[in-house]
């Protein structure tokens, strides 16, 4: 294998990338994650190793391109991650992220990329993100009926309701508080075995926070171990059924959307 | 009645204001809104009107204050609201609803205001409503543990299950496309029905929206008639039960929360 | 009257607002207030109540529309309104406002209205208030000899020489110190006297200040009413006058500058 | 003459200035001006000239010291300036000032300055310098009753009206259209009389401006001479009345607010 | 090997991670690289592979802890890296770069790290880090004298003359023109090898700029190589020369300052 | 000699100042200092005095114009000039001197300006001033071919190796510690000596300054003088080759770039 046959755009030299650009139908992913603590059993990374994983397998799929993450996400909120103020959770604000998102839209798009898409992994990232993208099109004076476009997901949006009944057999919780949980300790077990220590989870209830968000937050109503529901049942077995599922049905909508012939998945 | 018995801050002189104040308990509700179009049937106010008009019900119940709305909201999506493109949506970009919201928390809570609460009633508000208010605590130096607290809630949060079962007899089809449909419509039809032009309402299928957003979005895909879901089967019976069940769940939600003894409903 | 021959903004449908916009020769009027203290006898609303109350009258005269009021303004200061310091003023700061008004004139002028204009009704937002215009303008890429425009004026620059001196009749004191003074308490006694408690009203001589603005504030300097110039000699016959003849001017003076035909005083 | 007995900054050296400091009751005056078409007659500098000049005398007097202008000044506007499409007209946007007068007073109080105070020489910037200031003191945690003080003033607002009748003995037109007049012009003639072109000064008309501000401008509206009112009737004279009854008036006010003994006026 | 020993803040669960952080010393690294044009035999992450390596290396050393890196830098600029028109340069603006390194820092030491240290890697980084690290303590209020600290410096700063005289032995052409270079080269062949395509290199004369900044850039100035100097000399070898001169340096100077004692160079 | 002959803005009035933009080449000098500590022998007006000294030359030998200076810069780094702990040193966060320099940019642009020119005389504004213009001219949609430039230098990059070799006989220390040593204090020597206070120079060794950069600052790690590098050995025989070397060479290089002729040294 050689250098310029990644899909990972830190790996290639602008020469090759150049060349690709040239075919004029240029796709580059971008996957967004967080720096925040997962309990004690999931690595401080896991979004955005999660996210980059999925990423890495659609671009496979589709001949398009991985930017480098986006490492670093919006301040973890309570009640879909545990809260800002726990350590290992390294965050940043709107407006930062707002900037980032935005730069790198009008930077790819400027260069003559076609399609951007954002592959989230982090929930609190979502509204940011979107207003990056529709200030960096504001900028470039991009609107509707334009070739070029930007897309913007959560790699959950794409679990399907058969594939949940498959890994939560008493009853999907909610993606509210999935986090440390089944999905993603399951998917990390499947990607990143050696990155997962199942033997330092710890069970217990799912998290009851109020329907609504106060701040500044009470650290009680995070559960001690940092996760919003348990990840006792997670599996790598189960991993690769939602891993495998979400690639496939992420490849087919991106392909149709963006005019592109998924591959088969590798063998 | 007089003046200063109004729940509005709006109709309250300074002087009375300040004898609120001055128990030390004070808590303002800001409903936040948008202009925005719904549909052929709905006004553009619809979101302000609903969520002040819920502010208003709990804030009697709960002898708290009512600001004056946030009553334009962030740029309408099209998934949750039928996209920023459409006339009559008149919005706000991220940097300034996060500087509204930002201020106005640290204006209340330097005159003395214990709680503030945002009443949200426009979906793509919450995230920069949240950064808001994050940011002004970390302006006022307020960490865990004091005595201030700001929350911070979308009133559908509070519809519950029994209630939705009732309101939507054939399964509700899900929050993300609650845009000018039975909810909405149902509410409008209970509280300000002279607003409501029933006779203009469009039946038509649910909108069929990919699971990622995409910029700049495709028209198209928006239906015809600006609402993401059908209000047919709205009724004011249906809007009467929403509001009081919400209104009885988010009265005693923050009256427990904030410490305070909810009264009974006015007869 | 149906709710689509309003000339709010707020209760229009979508559908009823395009057919507006259709004649591509749309006029919105932003009214802009604060809630900010008006001693004992004035509402903390009262400039977002008169603005709008203006801007009902000359988008009557006018054909013309009634967006939803910026309802907060810029920070009260010690020589127009008493200073920031007060309870019951609750402002925000100059990058917030500078960002609503941007973002109105941005969102209204691309929705295909014609001339936007800001009926100003608290002193101190008006230079925050261009500044949002001017860079909205720049955004937009729309200079001089474009049929698009954006007024700003504040509604006592419309106030006569002749009015001025039948309302003071011992000499006008200047619209620096007209703060909760004569000609608001007479506006309010006409236009909405429910919310007016003259019985409140404190009598006391004009605020003495400085020529210079001094931070933080001196806070003895402001009158322990709030007021800086007293109320006394309010009346609704004042109210009245000053009323018709704002009106009077300022249909005329946007008929003639937007090139509109008044309609006649309704009866 | 040494190098250290200047009161400008510019020319102290920083061992020089510590001494100042160590009195504990520093006091630095920052002129602030503009870069603006000030007609045939005046050069571009005229507004930082006469704020630096006052400065200069006033500090001369109190034992203050200047630093360096602030240049260049917000948006020339139409009605005060004649507008910012003028070219010689340079100007800055709201933020860059705001920032610019938020960093002075943050760097000046942080160094042990007990007061700082802004001469203004240019209409526009008064409201942006103000919030510039009280961002300042936001971010010092400086409130009422501190020991230090940053004060504002535009030099106009110390004409008396004794000076003001003999300087127009027709009757004042209103400081909104002194821009290149009879008051600027006098000023500078005193003042700066080789930078003033007395044989270039074309009369006319003063202008006839609408009661708003429209934007973007209608160019006509400003007299060809980019003057708002006639500088015929300009002296040399007028300008020592002017300039003497102002610094008179500005040392004995900032005498008096910052406990200061002002000095005898210099031989 | 198991993964709380690793290092990478990623790849640490949370719970490790506080242990750390409970010993009160604890050091977080983080590089910051770009995502640049380098050429056509080094790939585009270059800037961000090196900095991450240096901090490895430096983390080892120390028992220091290693963040994500900030993989997207400041504009390329012509006369440093070629110039951000490049296509395969992917950039943020000022205040984008600013934000983030503001945010990390405040994150990391209210979190309790002690000592935060960015490591960088792409020459335009420089003062945008040095100003979102000023803005970071002042929001903090940490001053001199405090225990916490934060360390900025780019990794070629501490190649020492007799390292400098060893790998360019006909003299060295100086760090503005070092891109793509033999450093860059050689480094990456050490630690990197299959990620350079030394077969693609293009061997030409130094770049020959002015000695200003022209804006917008004259695209013809940058070598069509996208490198400034020639890379023509590199070998592996000087990459270990330059490695482990500058990783120890790195290492005591850092200990030195940080009160730590540099673990031996690992077997 | 006549106002209008000036080469300062600042003194020539808008009619005289429109005559050269009808050229359509005119150029547009902005020097760019600080307000900074240096020393107990040089004053803080020293960058801002050389800059301005700089651009006055060129622009007489270019037919240019020079516009007010930027007087304050960034915030002083240690390890260039000092620390900005010192008092005397009153400085501009980054946001702020990149607004104004994209405003300046814009704003002369936009009036007809075809070249400006940053002359920089302090070390540590040199990104946010190309910051600014990057953004100015991304705002005017100014991109590469364009008639238009802006240009950007630090004077002493215009210092050649042989002067360098006469002014420092026994070996050049580096630029970044010439903080108040021997070319700033040579060049004030022959362009403003009244302002140098020689017998208060205090001679000592250079500053010994870490290899990275530390926050908050060491103080101790300062000199006391403030100086980074003893001034000993200057005088004004090294300022006049200093700066007749600098114009000479600046003024070929910017008349080649913008295609002017060079007048000859004025007598």
């Amino acid at each position: 294998m050689t250098m310029d046959k990644s899909v990972f755009l830190e790996d290639m030299d602008a020469f090759a990338y150049r060349e690709v650009l040239a075919s004029g139908d240029a796709i580059v992913l971008i996957p967004v994650g967080s720096l925040e603590q997962h309990g004690s059993h999931l690595p401080l990374g896991t979004d955005t190793i999660l996210s980059s994983r999925f990423a890495e397998a659609v671009a496979t799929r589709l001949g398009a391109l991985v930017a480098q993450p986006i490492a670093y996400g919006y301040k973890s909120q309570q009640k879909s991650g545990g809260g800002n103020h726990l350590s290992g959770t390294t965050s940043l604000d709107g407006a930062s992220l707002i900037g980032v998102a935005r730069n790198l839209v009008k930077s790819f798009l400027n260069q003559g990329v076609r399609h951007v898409v954002f592959i989230n992994g982090h929930f609190e990232n979502y509204q940011f993100l979107y207003e990056g993208i529709d200030l960096a099109l504001e900028d470039l004076g991009i609107g509707s009926g334009a070739q070029q476009s930007v897309l913007l997901l959560s790699y959950w949006d794409f679990v399907s309701q058969d594939t949940l009944a498959l890994v939560y057999p008493d009853g999907f919780p909610g993606w509210d508080i999935e986090h440390g949980g089944v999905l993603e300790t399951s998917l990390m077990l499947h990607l990143e075995p050696a990155r997962v220590a199942l033997d330092r989870l710890v069970d217990g209830p799912a998290a009851m926070l109020p329907r609504f968000d106060r701040l500044p937050v009470v650290p009680e109503r995070t559960p001690a171990t940092g996760c919003l529901s348990s990840a006792a049942g997670s599996s790598a077995n189960k991993g690769i059924l939602l891993y495998e599922q979400v690639v496939e049905d992420l490849a087919q909508d991106l392909a149709a959307e963006l005019t592109r012939k998924p591959a088969g998945v590798p063998a």
